[in-house]
């Protein structure tokens, strides 16, 4: 690999993206981009006596399912990279357990699964594994508890609030040479993100304080490369929504960068704002890991689309920094994935 | 690099530790190694008006004191890789913004060390970066309150219970050619661990949870690289303290692996046990992180010690998992640094 410009890396391996895994709740599977997905739960809670143990049920399962798709067993997965919202990621490392395999535990937020492409990616390249399992998750029921409200409580959300998806998505990649000419989609470069923070506090809306942090990314990953604003036929950010994907948008085009016409937000993709009632579109780390794993991976197999920037957003805030009055670091992960 | 065994990787490059950074609190600069810490704090608040921002504060002046320490500027160092045991890790990501540097958060409690100092020789050793930052850090108050009971409290402890280390363990690491013949200790080989659970689920007892995650990974590491017993000077596991050393020990043993003479442990060399009261020793992410930081790379830099083979520890559980009756899933990744 090579280091390129300010905060990117080129790789020289071939990195396919071998199988997926995405696995969502019945919300998910109501809305517009639901004929991708492997899985659609008909019960959240996946026969578990808790939110908690039901989200590493999830994780474990799809997990498998990555797996198995790739046409291997567990042995042959070098490194398992994944990360989930819960307090000490325990959504992952209980889900992770009975793989048996090495573990490299990431947390971003909500960008965790692009931080998990993107170490998977540069271990493959550098030759220290051959097939890596990436993933990352998360439930609407344990993050609403964890973060704002006990459901139970029937709180009202403002209009800026997003929905937490219900999902975990997985993706076998590898740089095993016999995946030539089978039509995967590759991982090409990445840029990794800074924390940029400007002062919004509110984690009802987190868009808005993720949104300069996806522009920060975006720009560097574009100025790192001299990319052609037409280069990719695809610019998606994590779980922004609707008026983070405004925001975005704008400081990118304050910036002279107009990707306005391919540029979308996996928050905006994955409910239907009009019937759902999901207000500002969809959030956690499943929101953009299993947009990827389902629509996105399945439309460049098809070749519907060719170049693609995945950009997961993630806002690094807990409930205690909330309470104690601190404002919302945020981050950005750009991996760019292409046939 | 190339992968090695069942779970290793050697690197081809050759990684420097050209700095590291040890701040600890009082208590830690009462104890047996205090003469090889940077920076004692008096205060452990840091002039902060909460535990969780004292944490960040910690962080982020370690960060600066490694940086300064390596004769580098913020825009030398190509990524910032650390965590820490606070929800959300906001130790971390709150102390890591003002740097403005590239960040990859990682979790895997206090084996966090480890794996910072095993992705970021990764990173180096394929091309990704020059000069990377690792760190890791805990901070008594925000653990006790977190994980435990709220000091207000006055819990009693019992035996088997360790002691959080106040504290951050950061360290510049580099590929650059410019640092050979400086003397300065070198990252050679790494074992990442696999999760082991074998049903404890006492947080006050983390050390016999741990321990055979511990002896995999040891076990391991010297069956994938075929290594006589007597190769390493010092092995020493992350804070497994007096009774999770005795496992480990006794583990290794039935295993035909006799290192008894060379075996330690971070928890119990970092604080007196029969006059500092902290019954099994210490524990938390800095535990590990300043031992080596302080301690080893210090002795190592005088020629003291040659080859360490060093084992942060994690114990991957929540407090939500331990009240919903989960056992306490572990990890250990080893890391082999030698002049």
């Amino acid at each position: 690999m090579k280091h390129v410009g300010k905060q990117s890396i080129i790789f020289e391996k071939k990195i396919y993206v071998v199988s997926t895994s995405s696995i969502v709740g019945g919300k998910e599977g109501d809305g517009p981009i639901s004929e991708y997905f492997d899985v659609i739960l008909e019960d959240m809670s996946l026969g578990e006596n808790s939110w908690e143990k039901a989200e590493s049920r999830l994780v474990e399962e799809s997990f498998k399912l990555a797996i198995k798709k790739a046409g291997m067993k567990n042995e042959d997965i070098d490194y398992v990279i994944a990360g989930d919202l819960l307090n000490q990621s325990i959504g992952t490392t209980y889900g992770v357990k009975s793989l048996g395999r090495p573990f490299l535990g990431v947390y971003g937020a909500c960008s965790t699964f692009g931080e998990s492409l993107s170490l998977g990616s540069i271990i493959l390249d550098g030759g220290g594994g051959e097939n890596i399992l990436v993933g990352a998750s998360s439930h609407f029921c344990t993050a609403e508890r964890q973060f704002r409200t006990p459901l139970e409580l029937g709180s009202q959300r403002p209009p800026t609030a997003s929905w937490t998806v219900t999902g975990d998505g997985s993706a076998v990649i590898s740089s095993n040479n016999k995946y030539e000419n089978k039509g995967l989609p590759k991982i090409k470069k990445i840029t990794t993100g800074k924390i940029v923070d400007m002062g919004i506090n509110d984690p009802n809306n987190m868009g808005a304080a993720m949104a300069p942090a996806a522009a920060d990314t975006i720009l560097t990953h574009f100025s790192d490369f001299e990319l052609d604003v037409n280069y990719y036929d695809l610019v998606i950010t994590g779980d922004l929504g609707h008026v983070g994907r405004q925001l975005t948008n704008n400081i990118l085009l304050e910036n002279g960068l107009d990707i306005s016409d391919i540029y979308t937000d996996c928050g905006i993709e994955i409910f239907d704002k009009k019937t759902q009632d999901t207000h500002c579109g969809g959030s956690g780390c499943a929101c953009s890991a299993v947009t990827f794993t389902g629509m996105i991976y399945k439309k460049m197999c098809k070749g519907e689309i060719l170049k693609v920037l995945f950009v997961p957003t993630g806002a690094l805030l807990s409930a205690t920094s909330i309470q104690q009055g601190q404002s919302i670091p945020s981050i950005a992960h750009a991996v760019a994935i292409e046939m």
